[in-house]
């Protein structure tokens, strides 16, 4: 990112206080019936009156056209370049399901699958067995597998077939190739090294996997092996603290959104199930923080199922918290989703996503609502979301004049 | 281009058809006396129909301010950078008349030039000797040198003065030095290799030089050699099939443009003259394919000649004809220009492009007509054409989510 190449020189630190709420999967298509969206279906007043007061836009999570997951699509709203700071699989893996994970683990996605006596996979999600028994394999391998060559082996369930596997010492790579034949009626490979570095990981993993077939012959369940991928550490990426001089801090109840705040360096508070409890602890730690990541999921959630007046519900409800936040000084506030989630297409989409940005450094313009087709008539235009951050530090007033 | 880094891993494929529309030059600015452009004058009821039902925006063809040429306008929109794949003169030249290239070939723009009998150049363009001399002077050139140290030459005219001129056989490189003195007065230059790679090749076009001298001796012409220029190969661009597995199709009725389309590996449709044999074509083609590339001239032709009226029929026939598209079930369909080519300048502008995509996938804006200046206030905003393929394959669905 150009930016990068001049940020250092120009960010300041200051008292300014900024909050930025992601509506997870904002973002809509109109329902077929009415023609209006999910956000312009739903009584919204409190998102109404900011897009009144404030400078609205629409942001493109990535690129055009490309539907992100939540893990580029909130690298973004961070401010960094999501192709360039591509997050591994097992990382999101692992921070989907909140293991702690360090900064030189290894993170690793693991199936289940059904071998027969030949090693030839016969169902790669051995049946997709029950998650309960999922659990029970996964405490199994944990009793009987804890080291392997000095190397901690942390496993742990995330549902179905799928579970997250942590590699923790001295000497690890994730240059590594999958074990996983990709179709069934092949045989299971061995993990190679792709580079001298990795040689000892792949040790350590083909020992793993045999460790672990011989725990599963014993066990009454289709799973036989485990077929292992998206080997990944940590990206090396600036923190929050470094990059912007800010102390950030993570307000969010789901996993992955925590584990995405901590890869960039925010304090992450544990134990927040509801918005209610959200907004409590941004109450709670206001003082403490000059940066305020808040996560609200339910908008995604209703979108994926693809249930129209949940989505509104979920939209509603939310509004009606926006007015326990108001009373809060907060020198700027963006509102603004990852990502879009259509409930006509049940999943993430490309479609840009409304945004909007109260300060009383930013210029209103003549947008009354919040909906997507309102926003785009805004003065921010339609932006890459990876631009926000930028716009929310000056309005912040934390960066000095570029040049003389 | 950034997209280009993750391409490959998420595109798919499926069965769902996409139509670009191009309208050769469609863009213009206002009429001097109604204030009106050509779009804003013309009665153009199906077009303002897509524009109602679909999602509107302008283009920019390759940077702002930048007037394209037909090659670097057509790349753009077919989703490649326009400044990154450049395509040589000599490749641009054999493509405008239809010349058949292979991917090793050397293609070359000629001019028929008057020299003394000191080889000093007395005339660049030899009278612009007309078009029928020059087609006998090729056609006898063509008897006597069919090729050069083995390799074939291939030579055909374009008109007035110049000549397009294919070099094909082993060990060529277009990387030699011009002929041409640039000013009348100087001596004609010898061609010279620019790297060592390149000597076999100058010796050729050396060597042709002096024999189509020979010939030109003997006949009554201001004709008297041939000035070298735009040494090019075809581009090495990934084909449409292995960027985005379509199966494309171009039906376009001038050569230049099926020339472009070749370049990307699209299947080009001969012996199509009219718009008429065009809609004819692509009601036959439709089980075929799953990308159409229709491209309508006549728009273009009355811009470059200026002529306002002409422009305004241009667009209206054009119209007519869509409505006998439009029973023929696309998932995508987009229309714009290349390019603007406005009457009052005569020629190819920078003036960004009215578009138009039509989906069920999209979200329809309040544009009610497609002009210049009802898409400038649709919902994609003004973007780089390199953009819109990729939002008509989103649009398509043919992208998988980009990481989790």
């Amino acid at each position: 990112m150009e930016i990068e190449k001049i940020l250092s020189g120009i960010i300041k630190k200051n008292e300014n206080k900024i909050l930025l709420i992601v509506m997870d999967g904002v973002g809509g298509l109109p329902h077929p019936e009415t023609g209006l969206t999910e956000l312009e279906s739903a009584k919204k007043p409190n998102l109404d009156k900011l897009a009144k007061s404030g400078m609205c836009g629409l942001s493109i999570p990535v690129l055009p056209g490309i539907t992100p997951g939540s893990g580029p699509a909130h690298i973004s709203l961070f401010g960094y370049d999501p192709i360039q700071h591509q997050i591994g699989r097992g990382v999101l893996e692992v921070c989907g399901i909140g293991m702690e994970m360090n900064r030189d683990d290894i993170a690793i996605r693991g199936n289940f699958a059904t071998i027969d006596e030949n090693h030839i996979v016969t169902d790669r999600r051995a049946g997709r067995i029950p998650t309960d028994e999922n659990k029970k394999i996964v405490q199994k391998i944990q009793e009987n597998i804890k080291e392997i060559k000095n190397i901690q082996i942390i496993v742990q369930t995330v549902k179905e077939h799928r579970l997250a596997i942590l590699l923790r010492g001295k000497g690890l790579s994730p240059f590594v190739s999958e074990n996983d034949p990709q179709k069934e009626g092949l045989k299971i490979k061995k993990i190679v090294p792709l580079n001298d570095d990795a040689i000892f990981t792949a040790e350590v993993l083909n020992e793993f996997v045999d460790r672990v077939e011989k725990i599963l012959k014993g066990m009454d369940t289709k799973a036989k092996t485990i077929l292992l991928r998206g080997f990944s550490k940590i990206p090396d990426i600036d923190s929050f603290e470094k990059r912007y001089l800010l102390k950030p801090v993570c307000i969010a109840s789901y996993p992955m959104y925590k584990g995405l705040a901590k890869i960039v360096g925010m304090d992450v508070i544990q134990g927040l199930d509801t918005i209610d409890d959200e907004i409590s602890a941004l109450h709670k730690l206001y003082d403490e923080y000059d940066f305020f990541y808040l996560h609200y999921k339910k908008t995604d959630s209703a979108g994926e199922d693809g249930d129209f007046n949940k989505k509104i519900s979920a939209i509603e409800e939310f509004d009606e918290k926006i007015s326990k936040i108001m009373h809060l000084k907060f020198d700027v506030i963006c509102v603004t989703g990852d990502h879009s989630t259509p409930c006509v297409l049940k999943g993430h989409s490309w479609h840009p996503v409304p945004l909007v940005i109260v300060s009383k450094n930013i210029m209103p313009d003549d947008v009354e609502t919040f909906t997507e087709r309102a926003c785009s008539r805004g003065l921010l235009g339609t932006i890459p979301a990876k631009d926000i951050m930028y716009i929310l530090l000056a309005s912040a007033m934390k960066f000095e004049k570029f040049g003389a």
